[in-house]
């Protein structure tokens, strides 16, 4: 009886929770199995699965079985965490707690029940004043350093971790990120000579591209050291050592302005709401007049809902602890608020999902080798937020956002029509989408 | 003693309701001058317009008494016009209750004191609710039914009366309407057969150009009753009576949705701000799923400082009765929050400086042509309004942007890159500047 009942229960409970009949195979650490046709595979490899889902019912319980391995899921990751969406309640909503105590007696003959397991290690640990400089390097540090050449492997050679611009697409990943390094550039107006400063860095592509195409010095700052380590390797390799400082600095720590630009690519979402004033008020005392900026910021999306920052959430607890999305209206506001001048606002977010899709097929691909290179619960937890990411982009849960902003007081030599923006630099791009046959 | 007492008089009240010395020359009713070398001529024709100045300190005195032609401009009205943003204080401002008493006896000497006079008929009377339906007929009617011939003279051939898009700084007015015309038709995707709502359509002149090169069916409305007579007049003669039906009717008023696309060129200014969710509502629930909304509007400019609707400011009282500008980041959020996608923002602050110039240039060209259609204060309030706009536009106070939204739900069929907009219609349009090489 106990192997039937062992996939009756989880069926029983997936239903509790998701509010549904779970619309899954089942496959338990016993052997025994329920089968829905063509469904992928829930598949628990032990009891200890169970045990988390009693103890933190929802999406937590799920993420900390699936981080741990005690869960796993065979067949389409997309088609299984599409499932909410298909489904009369979120699983991290309404839960009936006591038809879950009513469950629990028999989940107890199963032999299921017991204390707490302790949550995977790779759930994030942050202390301090939420958003204060020691915090965010804690937040950031857990999210990226985590091994340069793990994050080599899930965003290739390019390593630039932001949504990327297909050209078409079927434009390849590599194809679609040097766009998007250029898009940013021409925005930017870079010409020879110029300083850029670079927000929120990363292995520092960007301030690469910039510096070999344009002809621009660049001054590169993140909160992440093992950024830092690579970016600095990168930068000398390619001769720029001249050309491109990286520095280890939070935004608030730059005081060396003004510059002629400034880029935040994929940077904002560590802000936070209560700190967006100050962020838009030093990016604006550090730009000179005439200066443009260029934000580049995942968005709530209209369909998102009201934002409510969920401790429980899987994106808090093992993605960006202390990570933060406000609608596009609250980035032009504050922006405006600051005293920039929004100019142009381009939505990516088709990209964003085209650009999760490939980096979680570069994962997949060679997950072998991604565990080695991290962990294996650092693998499912790439895997299972970059997958999630796709989804929300393609469902307008998430959107992302190009603000272009100038600095009154000077001239910003910023075109009058958007299609001469191109040609501000580099004449010679007529082949780049922007620019005109006229 | 009169003589060089009158103009000294106002030397002496420009220079505290300016807040500093008055860098006019100055000419009054008795022949008396004072002259500043080089600076345009502020020419007082009669006592009136002190004692407009008495009786309304400030903004409205001065427009009352220049409407009325009490007062009067020799030289360049944009160096005058200029002239509060060169001094301490803006002229509506701070302005001495007390010095201006006491100059009050002097001025009684001069015997410019007295009654208030009564204002120029061309300030507006609006009655009723604020935004209520037949209010905003009112104050529709007062700005727009002033006689189409006269508008035809202000706006030329084009009778487009919103921000023209400028390939070059150089180009005729009518080349930068043509280009916004088509620019707004390649945004919304239009295609033949698609049903199109133009909500403010004014002259028709958007609505024409939709039908008649890109093949769509427009429903065309406006609350003003001479633009409707003029529209549907254009309509006829060019031969699209059946493609374009053109109503005087409210946007609150429209009901026969759903429509696959929807323009609103210059409208949402009249909205204000308490009726802007319903107005973002009412546009969502008449277009179709996947349909593109661009709003094209006005917006309060970062230099703008806080909002407070003035009930005695010139372009209240003159121009556009409860008119009111929002910043972008409120037409932002209202869209977002009625359940649109904001896909894309361009301003065109630069091109409406440069639209509201050619204006004032076709005005002052025609003067007493455009005296003769209109009246002599209706030609001197959109001179007046349309060179500090010019202005305004120019120094941050204002800008216009172009914010096309998505409701979601249906394919949108927007390319996934901007460069790309041109050619969803109109393939043989690779003369555009939007249009790409590639």
């Amino acid at each position: 009886m106990a192997p039937r009942g062992a996939s009756r229960l989880v069926d029983e409970l997936g239903t509790l929770l998701l509010g549904a009949p779970l619309p899954l195979s089942v496959r338990c650490w016993d052997g025994s199995e329920t089968v829905v046709e063509g469904a992928p595979t829930l598949v628990v490899r032990h009891r200890r699965a169970l045990r988390r889902l009693v103890h933190a019912p929802g999406e937590l319980g799920l993420a900390r079985a699936y981080v741990s391995g005690d869960l796993d899921i065979e067949g389409d990751l997309y088609t299984v965490l599409s499932l909410p969406d298909q489904l009369p309640a979120r699983p991290d909503l309404h839960v009936d707690r006591r038809a879950l105590a009513r469950l629990g007696g028999r989940l107890l003959g199963a032999g299921v029940l017991g204390p707490p397991p302790a949550p995977p290690p790779e759930e994030a640990r942050v202390r301090g004043t939420r958003h204060s400089v020691q915090r965010d390097r804690q937040a950031v540090s857990h999210h990226y350093d985590v091994g340069n050449e793990f994050y080599r492997l899930l965003l290739g050679p390019s390593l630039v971790y932001s949504c990327a611009y297909f050209p078409e697409p079927t434009a390849t990943l590599e194809q679609a990120q040097e766009a998007k390094l250029d898009l940013v550039c021409r925005k930017l107006g870079l010409e020879p000579g110029m300083r850029l400063l670079d927000v929120g860095c990363g292995w520092g592509s960007f301030a690469l591209h910039a510096a070999a195409r344009y002809g621009v010095s660049v001054t590169a700052v993140t909160i992440s050291a093992a950024q830092v380590a690579l970016a600095r390797e990168r930068v000398a390799d390619a001769g720029l050592a001249g050309r491109v400082d990286v520095r280890l600095q939070d935004y608030r720590e730059v005081d060396d302005g003004p510059f002629d630009a400034i880029a935040s690519v994929g940077m904002a979402e560590h802000v936070g709401l209560a700190q967006l004033p100050a962020y838009a008020a030093r990016l604006h005392a550090l730009l000179a007049p005439g200066g443009r900026l260029l934000n580049h910021a995942i968005a709530r999306g209209p369909a998102a809902g009201p934002d409510r920052p969920d401790p429980g959430s899987f994106l808090t607890r093992y993605v960006f602890p202390d990570g933060e999305l406000q609608p596009l209206a609250t980035h032009v506001r504050v922006l405006e608020e600051a005293g920039f001048e929004v100019c142009d606002v381009e939505a990516l977010r088709r990209h964003y999902a085209l650009t999760c899709r490939a980096w979680v097929r570069n994962l997949e691909q060679r997950w072998d080798e991604a565990v080695r290179l991290s962990s294996p619960g650092r693998a499912r937890v790439w895997r299972l937020y970059l997958a999630g990411s796709a989804l929300a982009f393609e469902g307008r849960r998430t959107g992302v956002n190009q603000v272009l902003a100038v600095k009154p007081g000077g001239d910003s030599r910023l075109p009058l029509r958007r299609p001469d923006w191109s040609r501000t630099a580099n004449r010679d791009r007529a082949d780049d989408g922007d620019s005109t046959s006229s």
